[in-house]
């Protein structure tokens, strides 16, 4: 089974589109066990309503890919979700290629990687490994933050036709040609997902993250074509995380039927 | 003591500007505690040779930044030279923080990150985390790979002026505009080099990958304006590595006092 089609059975299984961004404030290394149990309780509570789990170096650093993560990585299994690794791949060729070595052995199902960094001696290496490891690449197309005006969004010459077009669309060009199994686009930024839904044509699944404290609204994100919301303080930083997950869950749901 | 100045000792103190890139190919994670001593063996015969030490995610992945890492940090200090965490930071602003306050808390004197994000909500945080550190950030303006044309090459119309730059161009500006401690040009692109050298002015050193495996040459880096050079395979996959990072300090060297 594909990525694609593991997270489709997880989608269906939770009646969720929601992608739950385990991220935590950073944390004294010495308390680092307390991340681990925290990240654990939080996977415990809202489980029956998401559908994938993204990891990244909030607890890549601290916890360690082959130690501590390892009981968190099998608790998003044991609970039928998916592990996506948002380690923003964007090293040479060789790098790259051992970096999602690494992820998909520690049980990765899907890398985050930056087509910045192009193909040849770039991700090409990425899209190989994962497709040894029946796992998914997943391409930033146009991140949440503020800043991503800079370089997302800056105006390029396309090499090809020497016509001026923003980065993200060359972006999403990019992610059909190479075959990626998702894309990110921030929910801060509804505009550029319906471009980019245009572009991909609806061949490509979009992610879209900065619900919540970012400012990104899950009715504008679905209705201009996300398909999965990533959410991660909306829930992780909730009183009540369980609760918090469920009705956003709820939400996208009763959003998606009335589409 | 500033990141710079720290670097500059070690310079100094090795007549050496070679940053080591221990980087080694991958190793099945059972396996790791080899990896652990491989770099420790490298790092006791080449020490003498060289001036800092850049570790990625060869590395942080398999032995964990808090965890046998720290046993490889140590030796690095121990040794009288400076680490850079190569992580190639590229994330939103709280997590990029998030990201800079672990590699420095975890004994880091500098982080690479690239500029593409942008500042606001991007790479401020960075910045500001390294200064809390007395650390260094080092930007990537053209990375040494095939594909790099694609994204440190292309042609941007400038947010300020509208005119035509290339991307690298840009991104060596952002370096001077916004402090960094350091800019990475792939070796293999001496030109490029070159031009980043103009638009710096001296003010920032250009650090340059590349040297061997993946054809840059020595000579002309450092001809073209490259103040470090980072060598990695040359010298963690010779018959000999302290015998290789010797011949290569001293071909440096004696190419610098020539000029």
């Amino acid at each position: 089974m594909t990525f694609r089609v593991r997270i489709e059975e997880a989608v269906k299984k939770n009646c969720s589109n929601i992608v739950l961004a385990l991220d935590f404030p950073f944390e004294n290394p010495a308390n680092r066990q307390t991340l681990c149990t925290r990240a654990e309780r939080v996977l415990d509570a809202v489980y029956p309503y998401i559908c994938a789990v993204k990891i990244n170096h909030h607890l890549f650093l601290p916890l360690g890919v082959f130690d501590a993560l390892q009981k968190v990585l099998k608790k998003v299994h044991e609970k039928g979700l998916v592990a996506i690794a948002d380690a923003k791949i964007n090293d040479i060729g060789s790098t790259n290629q051992v970096i999602a070595e690494y992820y998909f052995a520690a049980g990765f199902d899907a890398v985050i990687a930056n087509p910045f960094v192009g193909w040849e001696e770039g991700l090409q290496p990425v899209f190989e490994t994962a497709g040894k490891y029946h796992g998914g690449v997943i391409l930033l197309v146009y991140m949440s933050h503020k800043g991503a005006s800079e370089g997302y969004g800056q105006t390029v010459a396309d090499s090809e036709t020497g016509q001026k077009q923003p980065q993200y669309v060359l972006f999403a060009r990019k992610a059909l040609k190479w075959g990626a199994d998702g894309v990110v686009v921030g929910a801060t930024y509804p505009d550029k997902i319906r471009k980019v839904r245009e572009v991909l044509g609806g061949k490509i699944p979009i992610y879209s993250p900065g619900i919540g404290p970012q400012g990104g609204v899950i009715a504008s994100a679905l209705e201009s074509g996300a398909q999965y919301l990533i959410v991660g303080r909306a829930i992780t930083a909730a009183e009540n995380p369980a609760e918090s997950a469920k009705e956003i869950r709820n939400m996208a749901k009763a959003y998606l039927n009335k589409l």
